[in-house]
């Protein structure tokens, strides 16, 4: 079988970034353009394009897109840069590919910073594509080290989106997903609806959908049941942020998600590229999280619910402590009960295998 | 402090009984009108009127309209009436309160069927009114006991609406709130939303809202990251059905919270009239579940967000083992760790306080 393409997140057209608008899924297939890095950088606040590894990727190019538009004034290039930095860092503050990204275009900048400004431009250029089919190809080997953790047959849930749409393409838990059905396995998945913005009942169901893997959509409050019924096999979910210790920063619901998951002696697999792992983050609790709009909470869209006035917590994502995770799949493999030591061993690992002029944070 | 009367759920009119439409709350508050058991059964199978003892108040209610509109035609009365009794029955399967109600009425009419109808109708009329007396009175014992649960300062999880709009008045798990603030403690409302129906959205935050009591409207994945901030003291819910076990079926999402709160060494609370235990379910697996309609997973209202033809589960309740509840709080008093022995004593007691013509169940 071979892995759909499909769902396109956002591509380069020229001197645009255009982004599918996943806050009108699915019921439009629409593309907002950008040629900036302000507009980049409010199309991730609205939450145009989602994930932690799609933001990432965004990010560098609306780096590489300002550089482009500045390079025909040297005064300004450098002032105009840094700005752009400063507003898409701004954009978003959980997850770690954002910083991640904007770290590796500037070491791109820094290392170029004698040329001229258009020769600048285009290195940013080529950086932001480096990081764009990078992530594509972590998401597959990363779906396929984690495709052997889903047996024949298995149930899985998951939460939020962490599928093509939250990345430049694949996915990394609907990758291992994907990667078990290439591999012949039949998967269905449980899709937990993930209030407020609903990522799972319109990007995971949409998804999966689309492609023709088995789907059925949940609440949120239905996971604990459908666990004690003996409906689910196994939970996969994405990542926004790995602290050291392999705490895992994640949309909001998925701690619970994680403790349900024990209570029931359920695996639970954490999917996420080597990029979002921060080891300047010791543990959860230094990991910002981001609080969001009351709308988003009392209503959806056009549709408000709750009584006018009602005070509101609207915290984006929540922090599950690496002792409830199973084991976190990676494109360098796979971590079984991952803690300080063993992700240290992991990027370790890594840097040997990148010794020098590395583009990778690790 | 007086305890509010203002939110009304249901109140007989001439020939009329008039419900709140709990559907359009709490953008409109409007009152939808039965005159027979047919329109009375369909309001509870829409949902209307919801929250378990206000299911069995409602059905009270079908029968004595059904018996008043019957009792010109002495043919057609004893067929009729028992057309409404299974109309009603087969209006909702979990809440045991519809089935204790309508038990109770049968058993007017058997010991008056030796009268000419309008009579029947007549003492048909009284017995509903005293299900209604009873279950104001019931809630507003229940909430004095509970009340003793909820130390000043409390922050108090509650899910989906237990409350005035779930009851005939005052509420269960909302009962004990208010009595609690009514003995001068002050407490604060953490209020899941509870997809798929948004009960605590629109309901609990709305009827708590009406009343000055601070309630904080959150989506059903956060109550497990709040509890690992420690922002929750208590946890307390109502309950569809009590098993003689002290198993309970409540809607979707508590045993989620049950769960979560036993992870965090947090006490889980439910408030229940007697009328709500079953005596004649050995334990939860006996306790049907009714699956709803898949559009209101899909989305709400008008608005679908979904794709189109996903497939969907939409289990209404859920079982939380009795082994989760830390007290079962009720009118007769509070059984802390609810099980089979605990319940039958509880039952035995009230027995033995009511030894005889004893309009209620136990």
């Amino acid at each position: 079988m071979q892995e759909a393409t499909a769902v396109e997140t956002l591509r380069l057209a020229g001197d645009t970034l255009e982004l599918l608008d996943q806050r009108r899924l699915p019921a439009a297939v629409e593309w907002v353009r950008c040629t900036r890095a302000a507009d980049t950088a409010e199309a991730i606040r609205l939450m145009v394009v989602r994930g932690a590894p799609a933001i990432g990727v965004t990010a560098a190019y609306g780096i590489a897109l300002e550089a482009r538009w500045l390079a025909t004034s040297a005064e300004e290039f450098g002032s105009g840069l840094e700005a752009a930095f400063a507003v898409l860092a701004a954009s978003r503050p959980t997850a770690v590919n954002l910083f991640w990204a904007l770290d590796r275009m500037r070491r791109v900048w820094t290392g170029a910073c004698a040329a001229a400004p258009a020769a600048v431009a285009e290195r940013l250029l080529v950086a932001a594509q480096a990081v764009h089919a990078e992530d594509v190809a972590a998401n597959r080997a990363l779906g396929k080290h984690g495709a052997a953790l889903l047996p024949d047959g298995a149930r899985v849930l998951t939460h939020c989106n962490a599928g093509a749409l939250a990345t430049a393409g694949h996915g990394t838990a609907l990758g291992v997903v994907r990667s078990a059905v290439a591999a012949g396995r039949r998967i269905s998945v449980i899709a937990g609806e993930t209030r407020p913005f609903l990522q799972g009942a319109r990007l995971t169901a949409w998804e999966l959908q689309a492609e023709g893997i088995p789907v059925t959509l949940i609440t949120d409050s239905m996971s604990g049941h459908l666990m004690a019924q003996g409906e689910i096999d196994a939970v996969i979910v994405g990542a926004d942020r790995v602290a050291a210790n392999g705490d895992v920063a994640n949309k909001i619901g998925t701690y619970m998600v994680a403790v349900l998951a024990r209570h029931h002696g359920i695996p639970f697999f954490v999917a996420a590229p080597l990029a979002t792992i921060d080891p300047a983050v010791a543990d959860g609790s230094a990991i910002p999280i981001e609080e969001r709009a009351p709308e988003e909470v009392t209503g959806f869209g056009a549709e408000q619910w709750a009584p006018a006035g009602i005070a509101v917590r609207h915290p984006a994502f929540d922090i599950t402590p690496a002792n409830l995770v199973t084991a976190l799949v990676t494109e360098a493999g796979i971590v079984q009960r991952p803690d300080a030591a063993a992700l240290d061993a992991l990027l370790q690992a890594v840097r040997r295998r990148r010794p020098s002029g590395s583009p990778a944070r690790v």
